[in-house]
């Protein structure tokens, strides 16, 4: 575990009394003396804590009245609810469509709402270059063709003791890097499934995982996923019991596109079912760097104590797009994984995985991830205050506690695939509903990505979205 | 083309008629009088190409009598002939074998002759580093998410270029950069089967070229490949005359193992035969840079004028291994490879393409490569030699113009895999027979590396497999 400061800790509780709704724009917080009583602090923890929220958006002083919860903060349209889902295997088609998307965001002048990735201004590029320089002067000749079979031993143990930060004890030899979590997630399928088998993925799920399934000839059995809650477990429950499902591909934290992450009692109870059935979980953690809050998340991996689950995780998210570093930890499917990979790229780049070994070593990841956490949270607070202010007051919309995408349910009546075209024509992407879903349901929602520094530009795209969407 | 010099031509012209034992060893090489004769050029040029010679270890001068063709160039050994070999259809069931033989070339202290990849102190990786620093300060924020779609553009250029060296006109938009030849492959055998179809392949084959096709459930027709002439024409029309053959997966230049190099009328008449039958090629092409002869190889890709062969290449035998940047120009299929390669990894690294980018406009890539290819030429002359010493006299022994591989034939009662176990607990490794074939063919045969800088480890290594080899 990453040790919180008192002072953190206490600006954490607030945080999170602010996001779910207990304190409401506008509302006081309490006072400091208030506060030394009830949280048993000196009046300079409270102090630094309150700076801290003030400093993180989430509070404002009021001259001589004290710290009051800020406007853009509240939540002015509601959450979503699950959707109901046929949970019946699907064959899955959507690759083109998918492509035809991906393919209108490579104009560097559209506005990236529909953008997978957050702004690589983000990111501590020039450190990591330096890193780059230390990691290749030291790495000897002999390694540059020994780690494509085994990894850089170094990054192998920084990723160990992350894990060890959310209390999960993983030996290095269970870890196998990757080029980015999707080769990762791709030699998982291939290790446990064969061609048409079926395959439990959640309800909007990553349509990059539609595109692998696809590919890969598998069938889609989609389970609902709840925006607060995270998966249905009674409905995965019976699915479990009545399909021949293989595999079970989920996110157990900011899921992408609904942002969900799963409690710590519903992980006890989705592990327990999994193991009762002895099926294997693939556990899509890409964005678990992420989180608001101060405590890291604690994988489904943490929940498994006999190696049926394979936790994918990834650099690309969080400190070092385009390195193309991931891994998975594969439980008692390593062996396995690690042949796959030599046969189907040998090896991630050498001078990628020896720059991130240095970078977590010396280069302050934890510094970097507190300033690109803050910075998505206020980027999430500005977009959701101008969808309040610009979209219609029944569109639904989610508030995650992580990662860089909102999910919004739109009124019925709009097309998403329509709203994409028409939004596409005056300069400005967004990620329609149907490409996260086999039967191509989630018509009228959208994913867009908050990822990017908020500006006029942002607002003003806001403002053309939301008469596009009054005017379906 | 390369623009080479005359007396780089003439020296050139001189070490083929020793490779392919015109001049043997003692024999007076033409005095340079004689030499300006015949071949029409001046005394200073004859006497830069017989320093030329000297320097790459061809010739010596004797006092007052002129140049020899040196001892150990000598051919002791006979060439193999191509084996007679099955043409059905084979079920591929070897990875498991060929896992076992590479698991044991971890140990740095074991001698490298099974090892695949040629020594890394003969690479540019300092001045590879230099580049990196270079590329990863010029590459923009934008560049490092965009070019995870379209790959680094100036890299693209360059191997374009490349390409035009060898005669072969390539828009860039054909190229696909790939996370090494290993994934373009991958890529190229998903792009064009399905799950149960015949792949055409070389018998011996690349061991690797096995595992992707048991991978992805491919069968194999093996198709026999003579040392010198290439793959068996007859046999492969035959083949494709009587076989559903979806795919041909070929290596036209320093075949591996094996060393053969098609001819310019094998590779037209090749052409020819795939193009009747509309089957496309997948051309490994992953040592053309390691050509002895100053002219640069022509793939068969320089035959195609309809889109119908996929070319693929890798800078990981010639200059960056590790970095894992490789290619593929993918004629009728590229959309569909940069498709498939974006659900397989999204992007080989951006900084290894960055570094590249730079190292092939100012790094020195031709000095480089001639400076590797003389090592290559000296090392293969070297362990020839020490064959020719130490093994039994009916051995034999290919001699190719390029590459980094020898191909030997033991006597009939060696057994390969039994040789291999003997030599390993002896600390020597290579590179047994019945992995290159589906089939578990060539018992009796080894692959061994001269990739590596030769000196009396070597030699004494040499001088132990041969008494192994006796003893049988």
């Amino acid at each position: 575990m990453i040790k919180l400061k008192r002072y953190e800790k206490l600006a954490d509780e607030i945080s999170a009394l602010i996001r779910e709704g207990v304190l409401a724009a506008n509302d006081r917080i309490p006072s400091v003396r208030q506060a030394c009583n009830t949280y048993n602090v000196s009046p300079a923890t409270v102090f630094k804590a309150y700076y801290l929220l003030e400093d993180r958006g989430l509070i404002q002083a009021r001259e001589r009245s004290g710290y009051y919860v800020r406007e853009h903060v509240q939540q002015a349209l509601a959450e979503p609810a699950m959707q109901a889902h046929d949970a019946a295997a699907t064959d899955v088609d959507v690759s083109e469509l998918v492509f035809s998307v991906l393919g209108s965001l490579k104009n560097p002048h559209t506005v990236p709402f529909g953008s997978a990735f957050p702004s690589a201004d983000l990111f501590p590029l020039a450190r990591l270059a330096r890193s780059m320089s230390q990691g290749l002067r030291q790495l000897s000749p002999h390694a540059i063709i020994a780690d494509q079979t085994d990894g850089n031993a170094e990054l192998k143990r920084q990723v160990a003791m992350r894990y060890m930060m959310t209390g999960v004890m993983l030996p290095m030899e269970e870890l196998v890097i990757t080029n980015g979590a999707m080769e990762a997630l791709n030699l998982c399928l291939q290790a446990v499934t064969e061609p048409g088998d079926l395959v439990a993925i959640e309800a909007p799920a990553f349509y990059a995982s539609l595109q692998v399934l696809e590919r890969l000839k598998l069938k889609a059995v989609e389970i609902p996923i709840h925006p607060r809650d995270g998966i249905d477990l009674d409905r995965l429950e019976e699915s479990l019991a009545t399909l021949p499902i293989k595999a079970c591909w989920f996110m157990s934290s900011f899921q992408n596109p609904i942002g969900a992450s799963l409690s710590d009692s519903s992980k006890q109870r989705l592990s327990d079912l999994l193991h009762r059935h002895q099926i294997p979980l693939i556990e899509d953690d890409v964005y678990a760097e992420l989180h608001f809050g101060f405590r890291p998340t604690r994988p489904l991996k943490g929940y498994d104590n006999d190696g049926l689950f394979m936790h994918c995780g990834s650099f690309s998210k969080c400190l070092a797009p385009g390195y193309r570093v991931g891994w998975v930890a594969g439980g008692r499917y390593t062996q396995k994984l690690a042949q796959l990979k030599l046969m189907t790229t040998i090896s991630p780049a050498i001078p990628s995985q020896a720059a991130l070994a240095d970078y977590l070593q010396h280069g302050g990841f934890d510094r970097h991830l507190r300033k690109l956490r803050h910075s998505l949270e206020l980027q999430q607070q500005a977009m959701l205050a101008a969808a309040a202010r610009h979209f219609p007051k029944s569109t639904r919309v989610t508030r995650p506690n992580g990662g860089y995408f909102l999910w919004f349910e739109f009124p019925e009546q709009v097309n998403a695939l329509k709203l994409f075209q028409l939004a596409l024509a005056q300069g400005i992407s967004l990620a329609p509903g149907p490409i996260f879903s086999a039967k191509r349901a989630f018509n009228h929602c959208a994913r867009l990505n908050y990822g990017h520094p908020w500006g006029k530009t942002s607002e003003r795209a806001m403002e053309v979205l939301g008469q596009i969407i009054h005017s379906f």
